[in-house]
């Protein structure tokens, strides 16, 4: 084995070989994962194979995290584990990836096919003699897993791909390690694809023409599918077309230009702003495109909309009222719309940022009654920025994002610690735009490793990170019992931590609003250079409104 | 709710507390583990209990890991984590539980009963509507799974419990939100226990007493379930009635007094010392008691042992020869045994310690040559040594351990980076022994973060960090390609990491013998007041003899 892989002509005939030009096809340069025994050959070709790099995270999950992000710049992202070890630690983000509607291939090096047949009591298995349950662990969190072999490896990995790319889910790909190194036996491949059903798209056409053309105040609503299946240009085009005004859920956030004229801001049922909740639920017609219905893209399910008046475009479907068409692919629909409809309503408003730093003094001590609106402040086309889950996940949700920005949270999935990884992940995937980091210390502290390999990957993101010594969002979420202790944190010293990481870093800690915007401006010129990493002291329990709001409404739930 | 648990008579019926009676008749007073809103109630009630503290980790993998220690020292541990993102960050680590027989409860707080049934689109989940797929996937890997109700309740946690301790397995309890606050429904309970069949028994016993008593050599083969089921004084008695050589393997290290005179050494077939290879392999009746005879377990199947000279004794079975008796619990069968043989053979030599330090200066520069020969010097009685997989994990499996010993590895599962957080977990089960931990800094950098919590919690541990900045184990691994890159690591400052997790620490980094030597007996001083870090600077690659043997018994496989 080891000189079949040392000559070039036979790397190339390897199912390993095979796998990186299929994924090289798909845009990927970068896989992320970690070193295992089991998968030494696939890293071994990966170190020869020419077009992508294997970049090392420092524990799988991280590695899941940071995939799953450069998946959602890249449109995929891939990841290298080991077996049983390895893979298991991944299994949250993965998870999150299904959650999240994001295409990843989980590549699971494993032991040698005949260690596997003989049912060895090897190390990294449950001892039991079963290799394959990994495998059926996996099969409930990714939409298609297979185990390769030469003969079946050509159709296994372009139907894994093609299920990841058109249901935008993860998939997993168990290589025995011998497997790796062997040479493909077939390249012919014939798969079917997805169709629309023109007849059933004619049909929703129809329908939804007839309820645009009366509606008297339509509403768009961009969902997260939009962003998955690279719809931007097309809604904006019916956008543009219509004149009607937009807005975005939580997890739909990124999905439409901020800065177009008629985005309107975050919709969020209660907890969002009174007078876009207005426009949206006083709607006769909200057109969702490539929407989630779930809590926290709904307020805590606080949304009133009226299910008749939506007309409801999804990946592989369409419900208009009450009457649903079954298989029409969502870059079908939009096609069709923009031809069809010819509706135009006379929408002139803009809405204004929801944060501002009016009456607040440079002076006080730092909170989010400043930071918010700061943030807005230095936001600059194409910046990408990167929300943990935690009360910044809900702050950062309403800041107004500038054109080509690009906005990277779990609303969905929800797993805090997610943020620091999926930075590392996004630096790798946009090299050449500014990656901004919001996070709390709960947070950080659950990845925290993943800032050396930004250090050691030289990665320049700017990090904000709260330093207030608890899981606040937790803490807000327990209505029932205000007075406990298990959401308290330890206290750390960010900057100290970059030092002892190793690497070349910008690090400011901030107490005072003046600090931050001094912070700030250095941080802006330090971030060409080096990793930017301001600590911001913000009192404890200190949220935006936003999750205030969330605290009543739960507390309603309650009674 | 909130006011059901404020009422101290109500909060003694609810579903949480039993739970909580349950564990701590086991003897748990900690239980590990992460926040999440869908455990609030479960922690909440947790807080108020008497007897049972919730100790933090700063991620599930870590607290699962911790978990697993605990439930090696205290015999059982326990693990709580919130749906869907925290209990799947946790599944390498009950993996790992399961495959080296450790009875972890896993304890996992899940969305309210009724937004369960409505299958509502709640965070946490894939957003498909389904609540049952964590547990599925935990069926995978554990022994028992189950969802709690208040009827149901009394049951599902006293069968799980059962289990656990009956198979030494992890075992999964999904409690709903709501349901942990609920009044229990029935406290009646009859539960069928594992019995031995007596005449399976019987017919096992006279086959093994006619087999060792014809025996000339006889040895005893310690195994981990002899830990697990805490035998080893039956197991002593036993020795001590034959007076027969006893060996472990990696798995079953520590199951037997390495102080006592019969104790021979670490058996690992080609791998391990040539004399206790002899003896073992040479001997016409092995009496195996709880081992596993897994790769790393048998030398990468170096071992050469006649099965028909072998009498297995297993929790649930026995094999002698070929024959197998099915039914028979351990510990049952040990104390037939005890009364029943007779035999008595003539063996006096005691081994000595493996490692030397003899013609080994101590200005040389420090490595493996001499720092094992160090740890074993400065061993005493009642230690706990902790072991991370790698290289360490196979160079301290050779240490002689000094009269109650506890010796802490994954020699089975082999996760790397599980041994930080097991020494967390070791020193809450065991807050009045030193705890020693050995640890590569590829093991540490993957779950660092519990260093944070074993400086805030007190915890006292010795550290012996192996600053390499490479995965060595992994190197050696690798037989069939020696060049590569992706086994490196990035360069940590351990000792300022220690600061910037802001706890009281003792640190020292160590280049020479002497430096070692040195800090060694600063560190045995220090460890009484707060936790000691010594990084040795040992150079690249350097490895025990052990895994210089393996390497080349893996390149003659790969032949």
């Amino acid at each position: 084995m080891a000189e079949n892989i040392q000559n070039s002509s036979d790397l190339k005939q390897t199912v390993g070989y095979y796998l990186y030009d299929c994924l090289k096809r798909e845009g990927i340069t970068e896989i992320l994962g970690v070193p295992g025994d089991y998968n030494f050959s696939l890293l071994d070709i990966l170190e020869k194979y020419e077009g992508i790099n294997f970049i090392n995270c420092h524990n799988e999950l991280n590695a899941g995290y940071a995939a799953d992000a450069y998946g959602r710049v890249k449109e995929i992202g891939a990841l290298i584990t080991t077996f049983g070890v390895g893979e298991l630690s991944a299994c949250n983000a993965i998870a999150g990836s299904y959650s999240e509607n994001v295409p990843v291939i989980h590549i699971v090096g494993g032991p040698k096919t005949k260690v596997q047949q003989q049912h060895k009591p090897m190390h990294h298995t449950l001892l039991n003699g079963d290799f394959d349950v990994f495998r059926k662990v996996y099969a409930n969190l990714t939409e298609y897993t297979a185990t390769i072999t030469a003969e079946n490896a050509v159709f296994e990995i372009n139907t894994a791909i093609q299920k990841a790319k058109e249901t935008k889910k993860p998939v997993y790909l168990l290589i025995p390690d011998d497997v790796a190194t062997q040479t493909i036996m077939s390249r012919d491949i014939s798969l079917e694809k997805k169709q629309t059903d023109q007849s059933s798209l004619q049909a929703a056409l129809q329908h939804i023409d007839k309820m645009i053309e009366k509606a008297q105040s339509p509403v768009l609503l961009s969902g997260v599918y939009v962003s998955r299946y690279s719809l931007q240009a097309q809604v904006q085009q019916l956008v543009d077309k219509v004149n009607l005004p937009v807005a975005t859920m939580m997890m739909g956030k990124g999905s439409f230009d901020e800065s177009h004229k008629n985005f309107i801001g975050l919709y969020a049922g209660d907890l969002g702003s009174k007078e876009i909740q207005n426009t949206v639920e006083a709607s006769d017609c909200i057109l969702a495109i490539g929407t989630i219905w779930s809590d926290h893209n709904t307020g805590a399910f606080t949304a009133k909309l009226n299910p008749l008046n939506i007309i409801e475009i999804q990946p592989y479907s369409v419900k208009v009222g009450m009457s649903v068409y079954e298989n029409i692919l969502i870059q079908d629909m939009l096609k069709e719309l923009l031809t069809k409809i010819n509706k135009r309503v006379d929408y002139v408003k803009t809405a204004a940022s929801f944060y501002s730093d009016d009456n607040i003094s440079l002076d006080e001590d730092v909170s989010s009654k400043y930071y918010y609106s700061r943030f807005q402040k230095m936001l600059k086309e194409g910046d990408i920025l990167i929300a943990d889950t935690g009360t910044l996940g809900f702050g950062i949700a309403q800041l107004r994002l500038p054109k080509g920005a690009t906005y990277i949270s779990q609303s969905g999935w929800g797993s805090i610690g997610y943020g620091t990884p999926a930075a590392f992940g996004t630096c790798l995937a946009a090299k050449n735009r500014r990656v901004i980091l919001f996070v709390g210390d709960g947070s950080n502290q659950m990845t925290v490793q993943e800032i050396s390999s930004m250090l050691h990957n030289n990665c320049k993101p700017i990090i904000f990170l709260i330093n207030n010594k608890e899981y606040t969002i937790e803490k807000y979420l327990n209505v029932a019992e205000k007075n406990t202790h298990y959401n308290d944190l330890p206290s750390w010293d960010y900057s100290k931590l970059t030092t002892a990481f190793g690497g070349d870093s910008f690090t400011a800690k901030v107490y005072t609003n003046r600090e931050l915007d001094e912070a700030i401006k250095k941080a802006e010129v330090q971030c060409n250079e080096r990793l930017c990493l301001i600590e911001i002291f913000a009192p404890q329990m200190d949220a935006p409104p936003i999750v205030h709001k969330m605290t009543k409404v739960l507390q309603q739930m309650q009674k």
